[in-house]
């Protein structure tokens, strides 16, 4: 199996950087081909702009996915964003590590999607979703948080964390991928907000390391979280009446 | 009353930057003072990194929470987040306009809230949330979208925009704002994905902005979105046992 992990932590030496060595080394032993796009190690710039294209369908104003199709059918499209969707459409299974920073990953992160996701290339009006070009790919998120898991329950004060993880899971899907369920390790870092001592707090990280690399091995057998598709939408794209997913009181 | 836009949109032609003219001007009119941060103009970096901080508390590992609380303690964080903090502290009212790239905030603006929304300046672990610096103030999102209203209700396959909206929704909170029920604009630009005729669609534009006009002179009359507050949790951080939130079966 190809492996892609989507790398986003500024600090080498940080958390996020041992589990994406964890994830690397457990699947590489397993017989996996790993490849790492270290966002920050490769100066990835998150920000869609005009300057990022050099052949413009319509000088005088700006338009993104307009641009980002006449790029695409015009090959020209940023080295950093060609680079990345060649590494996208080679991997079976797609990791994110990244810290939540702001109920949402890093702007470095949720750049990449701005750039990579390219309209015309990794979706279009007819393919995206189960027709998405990445289908039959997975991808999973892996996650660190700097507030405690009591908090992230659905009545704690920092929210519940699947409506965090939710944005990031429907474009993941958007583009075709079926979506495993989230990897998350809760209380990391805090920068003085730690809520314990040193000690428990370096002995809980080890044992989410654990479980990280007890997970990896078996990602194969795990179900994908279900998402309606193509043929359980009307024209407008809304759930079909008398659709089993529709509540009924 | 003094109001901020943070206005961020890469294409001045753009509806997104109407919108925002429209909100100033009609702002003004009423007597209100109204600022604009411009991001794209003004060449935000909303990438958080460790050459953003030149003074250093632990140079060899670049700890993001730990160095922006040093760098506030010690007056040396960066020009522009510095400028924009002290913004945010005169703002009485402040619109976020944007469009939902990717099912949030371009990178741009949620680098905004890396980087601006500063550990030990705009929050702490005692000074969030209803006691956050920025309470008594009010936020609102602006949003735009591609893709059309009935795709983003309850059962349709853009998923519920409330979801979409929640962790940007939890992040103004967290600093202590009265978050207001965004204003969003279904169906914009589209790029090649309009659902109707270009009369229709620019007529639906027009109708939009009226309403935004509408709205903005009396939005001190409404409601904030609600949120539970210290007085509500335990010491964990959870909602108390027996309080009147918690469901009822």
């Amino acid at each position: 199996m190809q492996v892609l992990i989507v790398h986003c932590h500024p600090e080498p030496g940080s958390f996020n950087a041992a589990l994406t060595g964890d994830a690397r080394e457990t699947l590489e032993r397993a017989g996996h081909s790993v490849d790492v796009a270290d966002l920050y190690a490769e100066g990835f710039d998150p920000v869609e702009r005009r300057e990022h294209f050099d052949d413009r369908l319509d000088p005088s104003r700006f338009k993104p996915l307009d641009e980002q199709r006449h790029a695409v059918n015009h090959d020209r499209l940023a080295p950093q964003v060609v680079q990345d969707i060649e590494r996208l459409k080679r991997a079976d299974l797609v990791i994110l590590q990244f810290p939540l920073w702001w109920h949402g990953p890093p702007a470095m992160l949720k750049g990449w999607f701005d750039r990579v996701f390219v309209y015309g290339g990794l979706y279009s009006g007819q393919r995206r979703f189960d027709r998405g070009p990445l289908s039959s790919r997975r991808a999973l998120c892996s996650v660190t948080t700097g507030g405690p898991r009591e908090t992230f329950s659905t009545y704690g004060r920092s929210g519940d964390i699947t409506t965090f993880m939710w944005s990031l899971h429907c474009s993941l899907y958007y583009v075709g991928f079926d979506v495993l369920a989230p990897q998350i390790v809760y209380g990391v870092q805090g920068g003085g907000l730690s809520y314990e001592a040193e000690d428990d707090f370096q002995r809980r990280l080890e044992i989410a390391r654990k479980e990280w690399r007890a997970r990896l091995p078996a990602l194969d057998d795990e179900a994908a979280i279900p998402f309606s598709g193509w043929q359980d939408w009307d024209d407008r794209g809304v759930l079909k009446e008398r659709h089993p997913l529709r509540w009924r009181v």
